[in-house]
């Protein structure tokens, strides 16, 4: 087969390493004669399977005792209700940093269960930078951001002091891009489709001092204290992509680490940016402080050649590169998989078709 | 490799031919350069797998267009919490019929959100039967019953009727295992690690009257109006797992759809409670008329043999035949991809293990 150069936002390119892995043990896990995805999740195997890929998750992001790690259902969006059924029962305010589209969402959802102070918003700009927070409120439960806005394409580079107040991130897009201190969130959340594995699995990683305060109307499959409690098991989890995300963990570790991944990834990021600035074809919307590593949007000089650029780019195996419908133009995601030979491939293609078109 | 039968309760055994289809696809779908599981949910490739899933289902189930189908996350225990949100705002009443573990579980969610009114209870006969409803209050949002006790092994043969009141149905461990007439049921909900395909799906079947009716404080990503609104992508969905239940579909669909696997059902079941009942060593402890097909408890005359009687299946490779914790003794779940031939084995060992110390 040719393996294609996959730029989707999510779900996104896995390791071929680990595929392949994934598809020798298929039908058969180590002689067993089953598949893990056959196995009770009670049984000594599968719970092996799942405490080591905690265990390498923890190494990974060096993350302490002082956090649980809980392997949940049904997203991030799903996290949008579960933060503030969980830890917004105190004054049941909230501050969000509204930094674009997921953040919105995060907003629209947490309203139904919260007062939401929307703290700092960069629309007026576009949602081209990371806005700043002017001065922090006094009474909020916790302080909601979005460290990688996946559609925008704008990141965190360094986060907001909260002091006491717990800061709660979706991390869907970044985490395990490079190395992070967990200790700076009460809640650090991720949908598994881009870093860590198949769709279908989101890890949420909570202060422990935080758990225990939902409030009674939480469903229960909702709730950190259940899951805690249960080690992620107080029904039956989705087995065959926890085990799937453990083999990108250790893929990972192999690789050297987050530290290894942060080089990789800067210098990936750095390629295709200075592209894109070196030309007057192509242009980046966003502000450079503010660029994320893992989504690149872009845009052509001429939409009306997106189209073409598209089919050009799918015809060489250069996949998923449209931006999403609410913004448009070009998005190149750069998740741990995609290769430093697939972003050469991309600007090779890029400067290919500007000198045709441009 | 030699397969091992097992017999486990969930996540359970998928068709042997359902994984080699899925191990050869694995890295490259039909040629594509990129697996399922990385494939945008977006992309033509992936909407058609999803869409002929749904088709594959509608077919094997004769669901008609009155009907909603939507692929969720969270499991039936999710389901518990959505049931009552979606649909428990009317009077806020709502009636259980209480047949055992499942039953209590989905009852002690639904008192978040409703009142309870348990129609009928079978736990003075430790729950052994399927209880009957004596008569039905006026006033109740829903009725709701769990069509197959997976740990009690209690299986309701015929369903109540509850006139103009939806019945809603937990039908996780029996959905597939033979045709069911859809339009008796508001919903029916099923978790898909039995029948359907992997642990990390759960399919919910909707008449489409009953959805737009979801309390405000319902998590959007629970809301079935939500859902159906964006054919189950409001978010991210399990996109591998929903292609493995295609899988599922498909091979269901091969075999003779539902009518034949109700034939190779009741011939497994009745072949091994026929067994069950011509020894004095082994004891099912469930009334006749309620014996499920697809989870067969049964106990040994003295429990001190329980883990000889489990070795000793191990080593022959008939996996998973405790029973649940809570009851203790065996089970032997009957899912559509244990065959004949793992039943006789079952049966075979019984007999020689009598032989030996009864």
């Amino acid at each position: 087969m040719t393996r294609a150069y996959n730029f989707c936002a999510g779900p996104a390119a896995l390791p071929l390493a680990v595929l392949e892995r994934a598809r020798d043990e298929l039908t058969d896990y180590q002689g067993r004669g089953l598949s893990v995805m056959e196995m009770s999740h009670r049984s000594t195997e599968f719970v092996a399977i799942a405490e080591a890929a905690e265990q390498s998750l923890r190494r990974l992001l060096a993350i302490g005792d002082d956090h649980a790690v809980l392997f949940m259902q049904g997203g991030a969006s799903t996290q949008f209700a579960a933060v503030p059924l969980n830890i917004g029962n105190g004054t049941g305010r909230a501050g969000y940093v509204d930094t674009g589209y997921w953040a919105g969402k995060a907003i629209k959802e947490a309203r139904r269960f919260v007062d939401v102070d929307v703290l700092a918003s960069s629309k007026d700009d576009a949602y081209t930078r990371v806005p700043e927070i002017a001065a922090l409120p006094t009474g909020l439960d916790y302080v909601h951001i979005t460290p990688n806005e996946t559609i925008g394409g704008v990141e965190y580079h360094a986060f907001p002091d909260t002091g006491d107040v717990p800061l709660v991130g979706d991390a869907s897009s970044t985490l395990l891009s490079r190395p992070l201190d967990v200790t700076r969130f009460g809640i650090l959340y991720a949908g598994a489709q881009k870093n860590i594995g198949p769709a279908g699995l989101t890890v949420v990683i909570v202060r422990r001092d935080l758990i225990g305060q939902a409030r009674e109307t939480t469903p229960d499959m909702l709730n950190y204290a259940t899951l805690a409690a249960a080690d992620s098991m107080a029904n039956t989890p989705p087995t065959y992509t926890w085990y799937l995300a453990g083999l990108v963990f250790d893929w990972l570790l192999e690789q050297g680490g987050l530290a290894a991944m942060e080089a990789r990834n800067r210098a990936k990021a750095e390629c295709l940016y200075t592209a894109i600035d070196a030309s007057s074809f192509y242009a980046s919307p966003v502000a450079p402080a503010a660029r994320s590593w893992m989504n690149v949007p872009f845009t052509l000089a001429d939409p009306g050649l997106d189209g073409a650029f598209l089919d050009g780019a799918e015809a060489r195996g250069l996949l998923n590169l449209k931006g999403h419908r609410s913004v448009g133009g070009m998005r190149a995601s750069l998740y741990n998989a995609v290769p430093q030979a697939a972003v050469d491939a991309l600007i090779d293609y890029m400067g290919e078709f500007e000198r045709e078109h441009g």
